[in-house]
């Protein structure tokens, strides 16, 4: 409005399609004499978590917390040295515990995640966060968020946006970092779920997390999810997989200008590059729809200056 | 901070003890000076909707839907005309279907609620809503919500509180309407649900409503649906019965401060009076334990000046 200029909002993206498509949609939605006008209330953005605002190599991050559980709680377990998955996980092989497939991932979940209560679990994962590094980038895991969207998510609720996170991981997994790290509040995570019970012990109300799943949110339950935890359709939707394509339909099922924007991973440089045969990420229906639908894919070698935040001091 | 007296906020409730612990709570909480001062963030407040922020006589309003909804479903359903609970509905004998207990309404709501999808669903309600008057007030639903709560919910938001809707009701029957009503978005709506799934059909995606109950957001399921769809615990809880005791306790268990709120029926004249023997909204154990550990129980009759808003011209 004025005449000074403002700051680049969005300073760690190249100025390329992807970023042109973000700023023009945005520009779209907001302007008031816009036939495309968007109010405040509608402007909804739904992340996912994995693979689009924190990296998720070698294996998801929840599954890393899973796995130093199993390490922390073998001393209760003898029988795990010789049982699987449990039995490879102690060995560091998880090359044979990957043969397992969702089979034994569903069992070193159940282990690691259930039998406690919220508040107990919430703050096993919030002092795994504060000491454990990335095996390859000696990190935080926290601090393998991508700047861009770090950027990305201010930009949008600088324009009234509301962001949420949208993610098949565990909601109670998220919640204890992300309002901190991504400025979302919990109230705005959406994620799979065990059944949760309240019980009063020795006079305390407590949640206990139990072993059944009471909700998975991921492919065609993101939709699910969002509708039951938002209760509108989203403006705009960001993902980074095959795991996101039913929220990306959603969205683009909506009336008016939608954005739809999937991260793809290419750069093995200063991340990882991986798309239609990685077991994690997996992007191969996904990138084809995107392609042929013309929603927008940010290409993070050619399209981002930087991937990660610079380490805190 | 001026000379100008700021007006009421709260004109519609009487000078008395229960208006002066909610507003020496808001005062407590939101004083930084204050050792109890509560961040903006975790200033959440929770609310039950029937029968605490409109009315529920003489049955919930959702089943009022559902009954209307049966008779205009009737002519393509001749075999209603002898199958329970059909047929008393049509007879217009709530009496007899009544007897029929939590079954009949399970049944009722199986019928009317689901098979259709969420988008169906939804204007449903706000057809029927738009044109259906209270038998005995003959106003229309929405205009039989409580003014006092209405001023209630905009003092707490406008000290930082993020309100919520926390309900035994249904989510998407709640979700069309309460934010011009009561200024609630559909994100900050908890509710029982129907398991929906998502599903493409003629190239569109939508979600269809199956007859599976999902969640029931009642008595212990309060304290659950609140984890799972904020991730914080209430600074302040609203109801009005025994089905919101856990909400209550679970509000009451959590550190600092903490404002616990039951609404109690009082006022045949005005509104309805009703309490321990009540099949809908019973207020037993409620009662007793919101009297043993002090928390706030409003009086309708003494502690309101008017119960509903002025009739929309
Ligand atoms: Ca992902
Ligand atoms: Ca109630």
């Amino acid at each position: 409005m004025g005449l000074a200029q403002s700051p680049d909002p969005l300073p760690s993206w190249k100025d390329t399609p992807s970023r042109e498509a973000i700023l023009a949609f945005v520009d779209q939605v907001t302007d008031k004499t816009s036939a495309d006008y968007v109010a405040p209330a509608e402007r909804i953005a739904t992340f996912d978590n994995d693979g689009t605002l924190w990296s998720e190599k070698p294996l998801y991050f929840q599954l890393m917390f899973a796995i130093d559980r199993v390490k922390m709680l073998a001393p209760q377990h003898p029988d795990w040295e010789t049982q699987e998955p449990y039995a490879s996980l102690l060995k560091g092989d998880t090359k044979t515990f990957a043969t397992g497939g969702m089979r034994a991932i569903g069992e070193l979940l159940k282990t690691t995640h259930t039998g406690m209560t919220a508040t107990e679990f919430e703050a096993l994962v919030s002092d795994w966060l504060a000491s454990a590094r990335h095996p390859t980038t000696g990190r935080a895991y926290t601090e393998m968020v991508y700047q861009p969207m770090l950027e990305l998510l201010d930009y949008l609720r600088s324009n009234g946006f509301k962001t949420f996170i949208v993610s098949g991981g565990g909601l109670d997994f998220m919640r204890p970092w992300v309002e901190k790290v991504y400025g979302i509040p919990p109230e705005q995570v959406v994620g799979s779920s065990r059944r949760t019970v309240y019980e009063v012990r020795e006079g305390k109300p407590v949640l206990v997390r139990l072993p059944e799943i009471a909700f998975v949110d991921d492919k065609a339950g993101k939709p699910v999810g969002i509708h039951t935890h938002i209760g509108r359709r989203p403006l705009m939707a960001v993902g980074n997989s095959d795991g996101d394509l039913e929220m990306m339909q959603y969205t683009a099922a909506g009336e008016g200008p939608r954005l739809m924007v999937y991260v793809h991973h290419t750069d093995e440089a200063r991340e990882w590059a991986y798309d239609r045969d990685s077991a994690v990420g997996r992007f191969d229906k996904g990138l084809d729809e995107a392609r042929a639908r013309g929603w927008t894919v940010i290409d993070m070698k050619r399209d981002w200056k930087v991937i990660y935040p610079d380490p805190k001091p």
